[in-house]
């Protein structure tokens, strides 16, 4: 890989993509095979808020590779958390383990660690960013159930103005051709106007629509996602509009044979339950997928295994804008802007400000 | 194994018992060349209560088989057993994992995972239910200790009422030919009428004793369990009567020189600490004993490494008459009964109700 | 080993550390090679008190021997630290595994435990007892990084009263032959008198100095530690004098080209950030060495794989004068003590008393 970390999602190019969902197809069908690809290397789960699905899918990852697991998940009992630097216990941590998964609640916090870190980190969250690893997921279901990640229409149902699952699979896929888009949500939850630029800009023609039925004969792929009750305009909108935005039998029978449900899970009513029956629900093969992207990432970081330790990069006298960045906790943090037109882009937690 | 799923004593035949427990003492005997026997297979312990110490035996004995673990102990933090239904948690886990342990606090929880699962479950505990490998620990301590599981004068002593690891044990060692019983408890928390004629029907002589001291010198088996204080009927009768059903040196001097003590553990102070020296103290190694119980147990049930997701069975619409019951905690639960002569018996709770 | 359990650095002889301490550096040369020497064994970590580093730190060491590992960190969650007493947990633990790390709060734990364990117990910390492996991972950094444990010029500076990480350091460097001591802390957190007393008895040289600056040209190594706010006489002395104990760039540049600096970790502010990339700055690959230590450790303890219960020794009437001693917490321990010339040392906690 042409990084050592993955942050962000744009850190793996296109071909990388491809490449890594091949191999996780690859791992799927001879899973038995790979026991043992990572015989010896140790994977740290430094889990600074508990998320106890996606530590449990990177360890099972790890240990069907036949390595080993250590780490935390509860941040009130650990004295690593306490009074110690993120710096620190990366330096520290990094001396035992091959590779590392952080979750951490503040923006930024993956990009930080990485700049001290000996081995490769991969951000399973980090406040406002996503875990990349959810795309990949998303990804290699796309490859095993549709075969392709191009010609496809695909549906986008939820609260689309704060998923972030959903802007981040939006863009992926606006990476491939003839991909296009239906977003399906309430007028006041649709996609940010950086999406449909981003959209329009690849290409890709978009239409945005607030009926979840309508959409339902168009898709080729429905990723359905969560409104919470709170992000209704009132409750009276809630009573009334989340029937709208909830998958049942009846408007599963609206859509193609061949269609397939995506979800990124713990789902809560957004899908009935009769659903699940469906055969063309693949919520729960997705969460399997996500396994075999696990592995497949971590079968490719860990390839190199010289452990070395870069000298962090000189900063600058400016502070990011963004007061919930990491930089403003951990103050030994270089401050690291990139050029983005006329703005600066911090590179931990991507706030713009202008230069 | 006829049943894939182990959730009470009963999926267990009793031939099946004699195979389990006489491979669990081979382990025991050959541990080392078990080493490896599930090589590549994962473990996930859900414990939706702590128990430390039955997760502690499960996972050593996959880890003695070669085999790996996950799961989570500690619900409060748990993201997975928040706002997530027992289905989903199931439907995905079974997914990452060849065999599942679960731990549950609501009365049949472990039925109801078995639905759903697409690898075996274990029942480790499901409020009501007791788990059944503490029973199959008892047995495979029998076998080692006596040597047989018939012609045993078998001596219970605590609260026979509540005491669940006792009924499983008595009814488990009634099928087998010339076993005798003493029981000893107080008047008020003796064993349940049905217990009785349980025995009664299988031909096992049986006796009620108010006195252990008096039991001692009858029993070649003396399984002690605990009187909870608040059990006895009153604070003065807890201060005259617990003495009697304490086992000291003394108690142990009125005994057969061949005779066993056994425990579940904990122990409080039914047995007082100087007997631990007493030769004919089994306690500890009955715990070392159930690490056997367990590896062989999951050996015998990841054997067939197919995972199958079965069809859940359709329900009536009659709802189980115990408000405990996992069936009014998660909605989607097909209600099942089986017939027991006038009676209709939840399946997944044993609750038995008029037809 | 010459003792099976490891409680204090005392229970190993000088030509075992060098023994111990070569093995670690010929791991850390060649870590693959000792991958699978512990294959098939089992290492509990009983935490009774959390120290996730200290934890991991063991469990990373006995996964790169390809070894297993089990146990608690919580013990508030924790049914076997309810209501269980400490000599039954370790019985039952030892059942299970092939060696035991205990940490636990109550002064004495450690040796409690070796009465009643089947296996080996390491001392990872109980109460006023520091755990010994912290200096087996002081005395590694110093065979790698100085080639030797003689001839060399050992400053401490932080707190040296309460320190007992220190204290321990002090007294096994004394051992060595040619090695000097500068002794850098406030007049009222000094080293012990007993501890000057036992540099003189060995003929080591030392020097008190009130100020890190004056001792930096002396020293081949400098052990830094933290003074706590609190020990500080006063706040206004903590303003005035924190400065002085708090090594920055400095005063390294008053440092020998070859000096290094040790810390046990985590740190807060005694050592400021910039001082981190010193090429003399070896805190972090101390962290590392440690790792190597304790697989060496791991390595040497479970060479002897029999499993016994050595007859707990029997004890006098006497109780020990320490009321935080573990004998006061659990009733059932044999009240032990040696002579120490006209005084009894309790061999728990090491509380002495007259005779």
């Amino acid at each position: 890989m042409h990084s050592r970390h993955l942050i962000d999602l744009s850190d793996l190019s296109v071909s990388e993509l491809e490449e890594i969902t091949r191999l996780a197809c690859d791992i799927k069908q001879n899973t038995d095979t790979y026991y043992g690809a990572c015989r010896g290397k140790i994977l740290a789960t430094l889990f600074y808020e508990p998320s106890t699905r996606t530590q449990m899918s990177f360890q099972t990852a790890m240990l069907r590779l036949g390595g080993r697991i250590i780490g935390f998940d509860n941040p009130a009992n650990s004295s690593v958390s306490k009074g110690e630097s993120l710096k620190d216990t990366i330096r520290v941590v990094s001396g035992y383990s091959d590779i590392i998964v952080l979750r951490h609640p503040v923006s930024g916090s993956a990009k930080a660690a990485s700049l001290y870190s000996r081995v490769p980190i991969i951000n399973a969250g980090d406040g406002g960013h996503l875990h990349p690893t959810q795309t990949l997921t998303d990804l290699v279901t796309l490859r095993v159930e549709k075969g392709r990640f191009s010609g496809l229409c695909i549906g986008v149902c939820g609260d689309l103005k704060y998923g972030r699952t959903v802007h981040s699979l939006i863009k992926a896929m606006a990476s491939f051709p003839g991909n296009s888009f239906v977003l399906v949500s309430t007028p006041s939850l649709g996609v940010p106007e950086y999406i449909k630029d981003y959209l329009s800009a690849a290409g890709a023609p978009w239409v945005e629509i607030n009926n979840l039925a309508e959409a339902m004969p168009l898709v080729d792929v429905l990723y359905m996602t969560r409104i919470q009750r709170e992000r209704f305009a009132s409750e009276s909108e809630y009573q009334n509009q989340r029937g709208v935005y909830i998958l049942d039998r009846e408007k599963m029978a609206r859509a193609k044979k061949d269609m397939i449900v995506m979800h990124p899970l713990p789902r809560v009513d957004e899908i009935t339950v009769d659903v699940d029956d469906d055969p063309r629900a693949k919520y729960f093969e997705q969460t399997e997928y996500g396994l075999y992207a696990r592995m497949a990432l971590i079968l490719k970081m860990t390839e190199n295994t010289a452990k070395r330790l870069d000298t962090p990069p000189r900063g600058t006298g400016t502070k990011c804008s963004n007061p919930d960045c990491i930089t403003h906790r951990e103050g030994y943090l270089p401050n690291l802007f990139r050029k983005s037109g006329d703005l600066l882009v911090c590179e931990y937690c991507e706030e713009r400000a202008p230069q």
